[in-house]
């Protein structure tokens, strides 16, 4: 049957208490669904999405072009079946395209937060879907699946709530972020903090949607490098000149700098800065064994079966990373856990590319 | 004997012919030498530096406390040694140091040439050197080095002036600029280019020295992370935190964020923007192929010996290029030249840091 596309926003009023001890109170999560649940709500399949992803996985809004940023893998038919499953994915709190984030208004005053909205981690996302799901009285999950940071989301609920699901899929992440990701994200934050029109977080959101945000378009350019390989920019811009003619011209173009301005300027128009700078935290801090005395202590928590995919020239999260996490789990007594890292010269964004690499996997773990 | 080092500059009234078919005159080069020339001007060794290096290669200058940036390698005893050989290290045309760049002055109106300045290619810098050593009555040398942007004009001295150098020595560099090389150079430019203190090239140049430039701090910052390698940011870094105490707090530093921000603020200090501008530029158009039917063409015309060197982690010119290179060698007849892979984790600026691993081939291929 054709995809049944659903969002929703639900409010909360119960404080949410997040691992820096502050507070957040009340909060929406804005969430989409596909599919039905069936009667026993066995077919529930959570899908986490990445740093400026969103609810919208999977489908095409009516009056819009664009499909949802997973469609390939989500639809009838697809890997995630939703003839047979009831998909879910939520857009984490700290984002901007529904659920409460810094340039949310406060509840007292209708203000924007900016920088009043409190740090926000990786484990506080997770906890926030939670309470959406028991909201939804959706109280155990067939799967969970995400990428980059929705593989870390995965990660935390397989160890925060190990009895929620049963099979935990995590792709092009990591356990803890490694400095070569924290150094793309600080290119990218200091490049938007010294962005005059930033205004130290007192941009107008309304005006920096319609202008763009030239310094958060810098950032996102260093960010596209490390969402490629040197192997995939060799293919896909060589030494491509955009005008021959302009060899010798001071801002003459290659098709890799076309490439970079366009995505680059393109996305200040759909994201908000200052939920980059919050989100981009996020993942800085991110580390799984954080409250635990080891890795290993944090990985034994972990009930659900495990699925770990890595990519081979992923220069973001790098295979050696989910290697560790592999072997820090193959020394663990009675896990269930399988770890793949996929043969791509692509990088980083395979995961959301490359789908012909591994949705036969996704589809046999799902089913089997 | 101590280290004798002389900085000048000489001042050149005909025009230099520019491969944009443009020309630049007049012009001055600053040029620093070590050592002694002999009688029969035997011993000449020419180092050229890379993007932000100047002509200070070696020796520390009265009243300041860093020496100049290949010190390591230059100087009495050591692998280029001053005792021996007469060094001779001049600042690339485009540059800032003392040789003529869009910062300096049109001779015309003692305007600052900014955008006015014309485009120049590896080959023009290359092409400037061989005017001064003219000039200086130097018309043959025992060897050419340099790494990176240094390791570029080496090459393009062996391919235009096969009879100037009996050997050549290229490090850490490539036959043709890639596309990940150019893209890490457009985050720079893009972050100068946007910053409003830049005033599309308009900037007092004494006030962006005295203040710095955050654009160009940020763009350098993202060189930064090219600069390195994985392996080194994770041994260099980790995940050291400044203050455990920062970890909820938006801006809370990790030690990579901590070494980003001195270094790419520092460096604004002491580099010209607009020079950057034009240098990444030449470092992006830069092909010795380029006015030949093919590489191979191009390698026909070099005569003297040559030595390329890789670094396994270099992630700005990866060790492939260099390996591509010299497989095009092997496909010559009568090809002097050798190839050596270095096994380093460092990344690009193992050239500059681990010199133990190489310093010892520099040697012998000087004296043998």
């Amino acid at each position: 049957m054709p995809l049944h596309l659903e969002t929703k926003t639900e409010h909360f009023t119960n404080p949410l208490y997040l691992e820096s001890g502050r507070i957040l109170e009340p909060y929406d999560i804005t969430y989409e669904t596909y599919g039905q649940m069936n009667e026993d709500k066995s077919n529930i399949v959570v899908v986490c999405h990445a740093l400026t992803g969103s609810h919208h996985a999977a489908g095409v809004y009516e009056g819009e072009s664009k499909a949802g940023w997973w469609d390939g893998l989500i639809g009838p038919g697809k890997a995630i079946d939703t003839d047979k499953y009831f998909v879910i994915c939520s857009n984490v709190i700290g984002s901007c395209f529904g659920s409460t984030g810094p340039i949310s208004k406060t509840p007292n005053h209708q203000e924007y937060y900016r920088y009043k909205f409190p740090v926000v981690t990786i484990k506080d996302m997770v906890k926030a879907q939670r309470i959406l799901f028991d909201r939804l009285d959706i109280h155990r999950v067939h799967a969970i699946i995400g990428g980059s940071m929705g593989g870390m989301q995965a990660l935390q609920f397989a160890i925060h709530y190990p009895n929620f699901a049963q099979k935990v899929i995590a792709m092009a992440t990591t356990h803890a972020t490694q400095p070569w990701a924290i150094a793309f994200n600080k290119v990218a934050q200091e490049a938007i903090l010294k962005d005059p029109e930033f205004q130290d977080g007192y941009y107008d959101p309304e005006v920096i949607k319609e202008q763009g945000l030239s310094g958060m378009a810098v950032g996102r350019m260093a960010g596209h490098i490390s969402f490629l390989s040197h192997e995939s920019m060799g293919k896909k811009f060589g030494r491509e000149y955009k005008r021959t003619d302009g060899l010798y011209e001071l801002f003459g173009k290659f098709q890799v700098e076309s490439y970079l301005e366009y995505n680059g300027y393109n996305f200040t128009k759909w994201f908000d800065p200052l939920s980059y700078l919050y989100i981009t935290k996020a993942i800085n801090i991110y580390d799984i064994s954080r409250g635990f005395d080891s890795l290993e202590d944090a990985l034994k928590k972990i009930k659900s079966e495990l699925h770990l995919f890595s990519f081979k020239n992923d220069l973001l999260f790098k295979n050696f990373e989910m290697k560790e996490l592999a072997e820090a789990l193959s020394g663990i007594q009675n896990k269930n856990f399988s770890y793949t890292d996929i043969e791509s010269d692509y990088g980083h964004d395979a995961f959301l590319v490359e789908l012909e690499k591994f949705e036969d996997d996704i589809k046999d773990i799902l089913n089997g």
